[in-house]
């Protein structure tokens, strides 16, 4: 436990530029809540030059501006490479404010020079419609994070800091933000970093002691309960607490200082071999009041130090003429005669506090990661396919196949080390453990005898907390990187909100022309709801696609390769890709193989189309049997086994869809299909007996506009399942092939006298199905050995 | 730091009964994984006595039957009201041995009694077709946590303790389950306990070292780490570690012994006012082996002690003769000749170990919630009701008159304690303050001067975690109360994967006759998307509705209350519901008052209606105008008034729609309305201009199969949004008034010529809008200061 309170005898730091930039920032903070004219004081402040709605955060701001004040001194005197990621992100004016001091925002937008003009359209654009938004957002230059929802902040600085080894992140956590889950167990992360091959992350824990009506919960431990708690984390704490400025100032110069000269001494004993195991790393806890230097009294009651400077600490300006005073005389306070010139820009003592090119916290290209990002070095799929002379003959694990050939991205990687694989320990139980012959699994120690796969350099990442797998991701492909995110497709779930943001991200950042395309974030689904043998009801929601295609369609993508070779082929695609979130769902267990490598190729560029070997509809098909996802696809075959088998004369056509967003409507998704090729596959009068790998309402919420969306009938998961074989959960949720052969036969009409007793044998099967597995606990043999046999069904 | 290895010299505890109840215990579960016949081992063990598939977890379950073991016998000897959390839910065979044991799971299935017959049932429905999940499920006696997804186990238990002032809830945390997120910030719900009007939460860190595959962060911690984490956390952690077992049994018991003698002491200084303040509760961190007990190497591999023992320790045992000579010496190595009797029952000396009644952990009732659950004593809505002489002519904040309303909800309960409010420190930001006037928020200090609204003893309870918020709430209700958790609409996605967890407990249990249903699970939806003035994009997802509906229809609903009185009623009815998930979406800003009370308790009742205060069609629309949500409502009746002004002659019906469900056909949800009323609302062939709060698709969704689905036209939000006014919000999505009154003219043809002129100052009027809010950062008067006026429009 280590206070920074300045001691009489400390050598000084000259902190005259710190303090002069942090004056101009607070004022420029202020003035964005605040101003729409007359932005530098010039004349007497009146109503009119204030805005009519007052939308912001100055809270928090203030305390934003010191770290920031203070991470340019540094970058300055040692020449740190650094990005700061800023959890309470609602302080967009004090980011818009460092980034316009530093000149970065005036080069991203030439319309908001760095003068008087600029900073009136730097004001007045803030919260303001047609404007920027009062969060830090993808507009505001260098930042990687958006700040609207709590929690993240860490894991994203820690996905930064992976294979940056001379990178340092600093991060500001709020302490309303501490208190979510996401970044409580986010603390934990140095026991995956390495100091030889890692960047640092230097936590700013920034106690203002509020949320917007409540008291944190970190601000009121007792000092030997929180320097425990931090302790405990893993951290060694030092303490900068004050009220005075220069106090502070000095306290935190030194804080910085001393925490920058730890992790000096942390990277040259780990890279030098003096020493092994995870380092003690610092962090600074920064504990100074909510509305900094703000009005401390606003109509008798206090703010400054108070819940009640979180947004807007005078409200009624225009109205008010007691609080119009107070904000000139809060304004006036900065001094900013003395911080701007005649013409509005920084004057020369503020310019001394910034850094130079491309090491300003607002022009680092790490916090532009589409201006680093590589193409992958992929190993052409065709070496990993799965040999298929016949369709359906062969069994194969999707993910397996994908493992070996993760393992050779993962391998081809090595030296640039710019791909990981994360998963909440799943990696192994998703089949894809081969990635462990090219890279172990991150870990810091300590070790013990019986482990296996665990290295401190390892890119695997494996933590039980989706929240930060998912952080970590996000943060490495924020800057620059690639990888994939495997978890169980129920659990998905966990992070939708996650995905909401990062989604919005990559839409809003697609708008600038500053900022290129990072690596697509790629979800590989896996351990679906199709075979939770052994979890059962509480492992069963394929609803995470559902949420997913809500969000914008330019930045969405769905896929259900139906096979081994279509997955491999989906994920050479996806790891190709840019600005996108991807999502994957495939199986584990063993499943038929259905296309060899190059059809899986032409399948896939196509996304959606009719299988002739499983169709003899010779252009004029009685019925179309559809199929998306894995288990859809083997009833529906199976289902077609048995038409062919019991009502041979019966013109059945099968289409797959791997790339569900064909199915939308031409203008409505980049990947929509135009009618016409709809039509094509599907017919404008035909049934459409649809098998769906998840809840069938979203394939009608697709197509509800298609010529023959009366035509079609959907089966998928309807929320009924628990522990059970896997042919009895198609069963219970109606998708088996004995259902799809009843559904055909109940739309095809014409089929006449036959078809009924066909249709009764359908429905003993499923009955005798019922009764044999509640008494083997087992399926019966002829499902769980079938396959696909199309050579020896009657001829087309 | 505490370590409870046994002095030599300390004073033992009878356990004998505790070690051949453990020994029982351990016996069942390996049972249950593997056997399907030959349950007491009369015969040597053959393969066919073995299920064909082996599904379940053995390696937490040896830990989990020691807590029971000892649980049970603190409760004899204390006579301690106590029900138990098992975080590690999938030790399903644990929990399953332990109500059997106790005798409650053959009281509430007569078809599994405690003797050889019951066993052979116990063991061969476990994870088998038609029989019970490997997961701690509602199908457990004593359970109140689905067992299937981690991480909110503490905050279940805490949820259970509060207003339970005699309760200890035990409550098992895995080393896997700390990983997350949720696990990790609820350590800090002893922030809200109070000691005196709540029970205690007695947490029991089960480091057994291993995931499924990866070691895990806490047991890897040197111990001074730990301690300190568990410090900072705030607790009192004792040490209780080893692989032998008498010394573990003993070790334990005195930790437990000192747990609750640490409690009492806790209580009776609190409750005698002799302490105030936050107490340092006490919890143990118990280190054993995985699958301790079990085989030690398999196939020369060690098992016991690695994470090879997560699931299914012998994998081949029909198959390979070594494997099941090793599980019949694992079965026999508990001796149970000596712990059951000829018939299969517990011996007395097993028995010794049970508590009586009520008292045992399976049939605690505070575990069967629905059978303490009381109707709350709502004041009639009536007396809050907003005034409503003319339609839209007056404005209120819905969530205000609500608030006020919910005081008194809180003032009623106030002697009862079984209501409260949950939310991330958003009451009073959603404008519900006033139930602060009934409760305090809950916070155990210490406090400031300037602090407000907070009380040891406070009903309302705000962290800034959704997470925590819920499983609070959960666990509160599944212990027999009641509670509204309010929160932004937003981020309602960061507890999705826990709603559905939810829902699957409610579905579930609602197929067990000794059940009774609990109270509903409430969410109030605010600071929606329509009105993020000061957040902007980030804070716009109204999709949480689109996730709920996925869920069984028997347990969800989704309501839209228009205006303030719509929403108190609409809040009346889900306090009073059972069994469900209500989801209430509800503004805060100032709205149109549109019903009076006993008109909106006459629209809720019909969850679906014409308004015929704005509607002219006197049977026969030209066009339907449809509406669900606040703003949706406003935009569609001030375009009424549009159409009413420009175009007199349409004949214009309006349906406002409160209850979602209502559009669903009448046999896919309960709330679901036969097809003859749905067209008697919508009509078969008139357009339907329909206005939706949230993603416009979902109204497609639920009405596809209705006769008029082709002329249906919806418009939402379609994720296009920022910081901006907020009809300017409407306009970005194409919902405003002017657009509505365009949708119409282009789905009217007979309008004719005048059409055509009005149509262009509909676009005239965007276009102005848009220019006048660039330039003014306000909305136009004509649209800030609207007010619907039916009395002056054209009469009908």
């Amino acid at each position: 436990m280590t206070d920074l309170v300045p001691a009489a005898d400390a050598p000084t730091v000259e902190l005259s530029a710190v303090k002069a930039w942090w004056r101009a920032a607070n004022y420029l903070a202020v003035g964005q809540i605040y101003l729409m004219d007359n932005p530098l004081l010039t004349e007497p402040l009146r109503p009119e030059h204030v805005k009519p709605r007052l939308l912001g955060h100055w809270g928090t701001s203030p305390g934003l501006n010191l770290v920031y004040a203070h991470l340019n001194r540094v970058i300055r005197a040692r020449g740190t490479t650094m990005i700061h990621v800023t959890g309470p992100g609602h302080g967009g004016p004090a980011a818009l404010a460092g980034a316009w001091l530093d000149g970065t925002y005036s080069e991203r937008y030439p319309d908001v020079p760095r003068d008087a003009e600029g900073m009136r359209t730097l004001f007045r654009q803030f919260s303001f419609p047609g404007g920027v938004p009062s969060h830090i957002a993808p507009v505001v230059p260098g930042s990687i994070h958006e700040g609207g929802e709590l929690g993240y902040s860490l894991s994203h600085a820690f996905g930064a800091a992976f294979d940056n080894p001379d990178l340092v992140v600093a991060c500001v956590v709020g302490d309303g933000e501490a208190e979510t889950g996401p970044l409580a167990t986010s603390w934990h992360g140095t026991k995956f970093l390495s100091p030889v091959t890692d960047g640092a992350v230097l936590p700013i824990l920034h106690l203002n002691g509020w949320k917007i009506a409540n008291p944190t919960v970190l601000a009121r431990l007792p000092r030997e309960e929180l320097d425990a708690l931090l302790s405990g984390y893993g951290w060694d704490p030092l303490y900068v607490e004050g009220s005075d400025p220069d106090a502070v100032h000095a306290a935190f110069a030194r804080a910085l200082d001393r925490s920058l000269d730890a992790i000096g001494r942390i990277r040259t004993a780990a890279r030098s071999g003096a020493a092994t195991g995870r380092p003690r790393w610092p962090m600074i806890v920064l504990r100074t009041p909510k509305g900094w230097t703000g009005p401390h009294e606003v109509d008798g009651i206090q703010v400054e130090g108070t819940w009640r400077s979180h947004q807007v600490p005078l409200a009624q300006v225009r109205e008010n003429p007691e609080h119009l005073r107070q904000l000139e005389a809060w304004l006036r306070s900065y001094r900013p005669e003395e911080l701007f010139d005649a013409d509005g820009g920084p004057v020369a003592a503020v310019l001394a506090n910034v850094p130079v090119g491309e090491t300003r916290l607002g022009a680092v290209p790490h916090a532009n990661g589409g201006t680093l990002v590589r193409t992958l070095p992929l190993p052409d799929v065709h070496g990993y396919a799965v040999k298929v002379d016949e369709p359906g003959a062969t069994m194969s694990e999707p993910t397996r196949a994908l493992g070996e050939w993760l393992r050779d991205v993962m391998a081809a990687s090595a030296a640039r080390r710019d791909f990981r694989v994360f998963g909440p320990d799943e990696t192994e139980s998703n089949r894809l453990g081969a990635v462990f012959e090219a890279s172990p699994k991150a870990w810091q120690g300590p070790y013990l005898d019986v482990d296996r796969h665990l290295a401190a350099d390892g890119r695997v990442m494996e933590m039980l907390s989706e929240h930060t797998c998912q952080g970590w991701l996000e943060g490495y492909l924020l800057t620059g990187r690639h990888g994939v995110f495997s978890t169980y497709e129920a659990f998905t779930h966990i992070v939708s909100s996650m995905f909401n943001q990062h989604a919005k991200w990559l839409y809003e950042s697609a708008k600038l022309g500053w900022r290129p395309p990072i690596a697509s974030l790629n979800y590989l689904l896996t351990s679906h709801v199709w075979r939770q043998d052994n979890n059962g009801f509480s492992h069963q929601d394929p609803g995470f696609v559902d949420h997913v295609v809500n969000k914008r369609p330019e930045v969405v993508r769905v896929y259900f390769p139906p096979d081994a070779n279509t997955l491999l082929v989906t994920a050479e695609h996806v790891l190709n890709s840019r600005g996108l979130v991807n999502v994957v769902v495939a199986g584990k267990q063993p499943s038929p193989d259905w296309l060899g490598i190059d059809a899986a190729r032409l399948h896939c560029a196509r996304g959606a189309g009719i299988w002739e070997f499983a169709s003899n509809d010779e252009g004029t098909p009685d019925v179309v049997l559809a199929c998306a996802g894995d288990v859809p696809t083997l009833e529906t075959l199976a289902a077609v086994g048995l038409l062919r088998r019991h009502l041979p004369d019966l013109r059945v056509r099968v289409v797959n869809i791997v790339d569900l967003m064909r199915l939308l409507p031409h203008d409505e998704h980049p990947h929509g299909m135009p009618d016409k090729e709809y039509d094509a596959l599907f017919g404008t009068d035909v049934p459409v007996v649809f098998a769906y790998h998840g809840y069938p309402w979203l394939i009608h919420r697709l197509t509800y506009r298609r010529a023959n969306h009366d035509h079609l009938h959907v089966r998928g998961y309807k929320e009924v399942g628990t522990t059970t074989t896997p042919f009895d959960m198609v069963v219970l949720n109606d998708m088996d092939r004995y259902q799809r052969v009843v559904d055909v036969i109940d739309r095809v009409p014409s089929l006449g006298g036959k078809a009924a007793a066909v249709r009764q044998s359908m429905l003993d099967m499923r009955a005798r199905h019922h009764d044999w597995i509640r008494e083997h606990g087992e399926d019966m043999p002829e499902i769980s050995g079938w396959q696909w046999a199309g050579s020896a069904l009657p001829p087309k």
